[in-house]
């Protein structure tokens, strides 16, 4: 962890560590109402969309672990790795904003490709 | 792009300006020579490795753009996006650890399945 520090950082911080810790109410706390969200699946927003992206993931992690989180006041980047049922080692990285306290849009980055052979389908 | 600035900062983000604009040379004068990358693709290490990983995509690059550098002395977070021939807002983000003035490690985080789709096979 280094040194910067801001309240979209920290806030960022919290959220991270609650969704790598399968606490996925607290996570969603962290976040507006009306987040929006752009994944390596597409586009979406609002916070009922949202559980819908991160709880299958976040529960079935076997662990998880903060890297870093690199931001200011209002942007903030998470830097994370996990092991799941799919992947050892498994990275990814989110770029957060922050208003008004909380975090209203999300660029989550990750590989989509060890869930989709996990899953057997290719296409989706 | 935010207020946040440090020395890995600005390296971090005349780094992705450069391979973003096509110049992989210019880029690799970034890095240290025992470069460790990790990138979904697995771990590797050594400038010519990361030209070999960097190469391909960043000369089939049809535009790319910052989104944003946050960082500070020591890391830096790197979050762009591009249009490539296989996949138009490609986003991915970067991870870097800068020492003695270059860059040392970086994770690199995006997502294979677009590119694998298009290759037309599933299992790499």
């Amino acid at each position: 962890m280094t040194a910067t520090s801001g309240s979209a950082q920290k806030i960022a911080d919290e959220f991270l560590r609650a969704w790598l810790g399968r606490d996925v109410e607290k996570a969603l706390g962290f976040l507006a109402d009306d987040i929006v969200c752009e994944a390596p699946s597409g586009r979406f927003e609002g916070l009922d969309r949202y559980r819908q992206f991160l709880e299958p993931f976040a529960s079935s992690l076997i662990s998880g672990r903060v890297i870093d989180v690199l931001g200011d006041d209002t942007h903030a980047a998470t830097v994370y790795t996990t092991e799941t049922p799919f992947a050892k080692d498994f990275r990814g990285m989110d770029y957060i904003t922050v208003e008004d306290g909380r975090i209203s849009h999300v660029i989550s980055v990750f590989d989509l490709s060890p869930a989709i052979r996990a899953r057997g389908n290719p296409q989706q």
